[in-house]
């Protein structure tokens, strides 16, 4: 087991990584002193399956527990959704010092993050995660959200949990799609600012392709603890700092749009990102191809797209210059000097963006 | 012209408190740097009296304008018009540097801090109060909420404004009752902090029915340096410094309830609960009949109600306990000791509340 501290003063936390320790949890919390009654936001497969283990481990260190199952899917990230939750609470909310504890994959963890910050102008929160994705990324750094129509995240507020805990057990009934979609934030920790990282999954995915415990509590606390050192500095993404972890994010985006969120998962369309944020750099001249080649491979050795397919040149830029509008009239990206060194470029032609997109789509 | 700066690091302020000063406005929010699109959240009768002159300052500063109304009812801060706002700016945001604009009462600031809150996890915003009540409390120190029908303010978040601009001058068009109310927190601030405020209201109250410039321009600013100093120290109420604030509202809030929000507005019942908490005072032998009685007689030289009236015992009771059910199970009032120094005290006999509450029901 690890335990990773993330500092923000009287907002730290800590981040706890291990393997069959769902059982510990009602401890933990206990030792926070945030509340008496626990509102387990989940979805219903999440609660089949482990509802009854955590039920038992709240209930054991006395805490009242109430479960509000959601939609497992994007659409639950909505104003509608987040409304109901909040108006369940405060019925349900009569002489209880109730925290939230979000029991799930990013759309669980998002979703009752924002709620938790809105709540009664913020409630205490936990982040149980129950996917690589989420233990590797959106359960630590407190950005909350939910969507609207003109864009995914376009609603939300930076506020930090109290607790993440995160069982990599859980992760041993995950589809390999879903573990592959998680790879890929953990390559982008090592290709950003870990090369060891990036040399051990070199070395080592069929170990986590075989859900070997010691390797995945070694890939999620290593990945979380380059976040949260990230976060610590930038908390609220204003200097430059925290805007290292949108690698890969910028055309990402754009493919996860232009497909509508259906050929390519979030983690899918980030391994694409990431290739052409590498095509970016190389052809500025940051990187040579041999370092292009060392990504490209990890990345299809885990699994992950190399190529676009059945989405077009037009739709990707439209999709791009729709998620820019919302950024401002520059473009930016984050771009490499090697394997561990980014580097932030503003106001790149749309020329060479095209270009490097064409060379992928196929 | 008065300048009051908060400081809060980063989230630092300045409240410009002044009269005829509405044209300057857009040369003050130039030297902010927080955008070109000014987007105003305002009601039909503010737009139709000093939209013009909103509109003008900002267009001679080169900001582009739109103007947002909502229905003039505390009904406007709810999850619906929130959302809609929220909508509705997502819908005007391309390519744009957009900041809100919250022109109106504490209706209008506190709805339009919210969005600006959440809405892509904060925008900028700027408090231009238009009531005496908004320009002394709810536009400074950053508490921006909506209601849920379990309670007021029930969600919300800690967001501050980057400018609150007062113009007293446009104080002179409130009805008389809106005066009052407001005056109700001006001399809530004397009794809790400043004894020669309170002094000066004591003999001075005549040039503020009479609306006169200097008289307006001296309470404004001497009440939000109470306040933006408060804040200072204990932004989010963590230290029990900001509770002090609170002084005659755990009753008032509850008398407010209890009449349904109509008979008293909520400067009316925070003058009843700024009595009874005085009374209590009184019970508990913090201070001596002469206070009360100072204090007794100012409060209904401004106006203001004394006695409770048409509201039975047993629903203020009710209406107190349902409020007490989202603090927790102790009460909690801010007494006095003597006019500017207060006092926290928990866990008050309900025999000695219901006892100062009889004595003021007629």
């Amino acid at each position: 087991m690890k335990i990773i501290k993330l500092n923000l003063k009287n907002r730290s936390y800590k981040i706890v990584v291990g393997s069959n320790i769902l059982e510990a949890l009602g401890r933990y919390i206990v030792k926070l002193n945030i509340g008496k009654d626990a509102y387990i936001i989940t979805n219903a497969a999440i609660k089949n399956r482990y509802g009854a283990r955590l039920n038992k481990t709240l209930k054991n260190a006395a805490f009242k527990v109430k479960f509000r199952l959601i939609p497992d899917t994007e659409k639950s990230k909505s104003i509608e959704i987040a409304s109901a939750l909040m108006k369940d609470l405060a019925s349900y909310d009569k002489k209880r010092r109730i925290f939230i504890l979000a029991f799930g994959g990013g759309v669980v963890g998002d979703l009752s993050g924002f709620v938790a910050s809105i709540y009664k102008r913020g409630i205490p929160y936990l982040q149980v995660p129950t996917t690589l994705l989420a233990q590797v990324d959106s359960s630590v750094g407190g950005k909350t959200a939910i969507d609207l129509i003109w864009g995914k995240n376009l609603v939300g507020a930076f506020y930090q949990p109290r607790l993440v805990y995160s069982d990599v057990n859980i992760l041993k009934t995950l589809s390999q799609r879903q573990l592959q979609a998680g790879l890929s934030e953990v390559i982008k920790y090592g290709i950003i600012k870990d090369p060891d990282l990036f040399n051990y999954l070199e070395r080592n995915l069929k170990s986590i392709f075989n859900l070997k415990t010691a390797a995945l509590e070694f890939v999620v606390a290593r990945s979380i603890a380059i976040k949260a050192k990230i976060v610590e500095q930038d908390e609220k993404e204003e200097k430059k700092i925290r805007t290292i972890l949108n690698f890969g994010h910028t055309l990402g985006h754009a493919i996860e749009a232009a497909s509508s969120y259906t050929s390519y998962n979030h983690g899918e369309a980030i391994a694409l990102g990431m290739l052409l944020a590498a095509d970016l750099s190389q052809q500025l001249g940051l990187i040579d191809k041999e370092v292009s080649l060392r990504i490209e491979n990890l990345i299809e050795a885990a699994g992950l797209p190399t190529k676009i397919k059945r989405i077009s040149l037009p739709s990707i830029i439209e999709a791009y210059y729709h998620d820019k509008k919302f950024i401002g009239a520059k473009n930016r990206f984050v771009l490499l000097k090697g394997i561990g060194r980014t580097k932030i470029v503003e106001d790149i032609p749309l020329k060479i963006i095209k270009k490097v997109l064409k060379e992928r789509i196929v």
